[in-house]
């Protein structure tokens, strides 16, 4: 008889808060404790197996509701591993990523036996969850310095200096506000909304918006 | 009882091939008649079950081999389809693409029920395939216009036109030789090799290579 493969959808959450002793914004992401074996009590990628009336994007979303209460706008296809030794079982596993903006993730509700975690200082993983956190972490790293994936980490509008302080939290860097204003006004389809960002300042930052392509 | 989830790994192959009515590059990719159902007789890509011993990119290259006889050094996951509708039985399937060197494509050897078609005008595919081709399609020229993926079409070492070729086959555009060449040349990874075209010219180009990053 033939060894049945079994198919998992896990998700990898990002988020930027703060880091506990920097204080600066850093990247965070949900795992789950197992409550079975195999790796019993060790910290897991969000996820489950897949179910034959859900397709991989519903799968993602489900976990993802269930383990953070996040409905985040930015949820795409990561990377699927299907080593033959990375479980007892033979587990294929379609990995979905989220990017959360903090006006999203301010509604986040931690599921039953989930912790966040500094993306950069996880613990030991149960099966290839390790290596499949630094995949993410290199994509994300390697995709702001040529995409607009930054915006999927700030609101609709943003200011010149939010946007780079999601540069320097991702690519864990400090960059020259001036030098990155030029940059980020000289970018085609970063464009000035007319409104300024309301509060006691005497001079309130002005407020942008990327145009969709 | 739960209704089964069945795992394949498919392949879409790449090679520039001249086009046979303009005789100029063009992307052509194989395919395989369908000796049962569903879809009995109609054109499918490459691929099969995942087996409990392989890993996925050994699936996708046993594949390879048996259609084609090639082994291109880039092989790489495209993206996993796994839509609830796309096979009367629910399957997911994980997509490989290989990009074929000329020199590499010199050797291929079509496999029984194999042929090749020219990848803009393939007919109606049996499952959602269509649809996987022209993601595959819109992959390619997109990333072609960011990073150095052309370089898997040429060979180790390449003269300027030989790259705007494959540039031209790809994106289906005229580039003018001496912007295309200025740009190419100011790549700062794009290096002389200090040798030439042999041959019968007066003025034979010269050899250029990828330094790797």
């Amino acid at each position: 008889m033939e060894q049945r493969i079994e198919l998992a959808v896990s998700t990898v959450i990002f988020a930027l808060r703060p880091h506990p002793t920097t204080g600066r914004d850093t990247l965070w992401l949900p795992l789950v404790k197992r409550i079975r074996e195999p790796f019993l009590g060790q910290w897991a990628l969000p996820g489950g197996p897949l179910k034959p009336a859900e397709d991989l994007v519903t799968s993602a979303r489900t976990t993802l509701r269930r383990t953070t209460g996040l409905e985040p706008s930015y949820l795409e296809q990561l990377y699927s591993f299907g080593g033959i030794d990375r479980s007892p079982d033979r587990v294929v596993s379609i990995v979905y990523w989220a990017l959360v903006r903090p006006d999203e993730d301010a509604r986040a509700i931690d599921g039953e036996n989930v912790e966040w975690f500094v993306a950069d200082e996880v613990p030991a993983l149960a099966f290839d969850h390790n290596a499949i956190v630094t995949y993410a972490l290199d994509r994300l790293r390697a995709k702001i310095t040529y995409s607009d994936i930054a915006h999927a980490f700030t609101g609709e509008e943003f200011t010149i200096a939010q946007l780079r302080e999601v540069h320097e939290a991702v690519r864990q860097v400090r960059l020259d506000p001036a030098n990155f204003r030029r940059q980020a006004l000289a970018h085609p389809r970063i464009v000035a909304t007319g409104r300024h960002v309301t509060g006691t300042s005497h001079r309130p930052p002005a407020l942008y918006r990327l145009e969709t392509a």
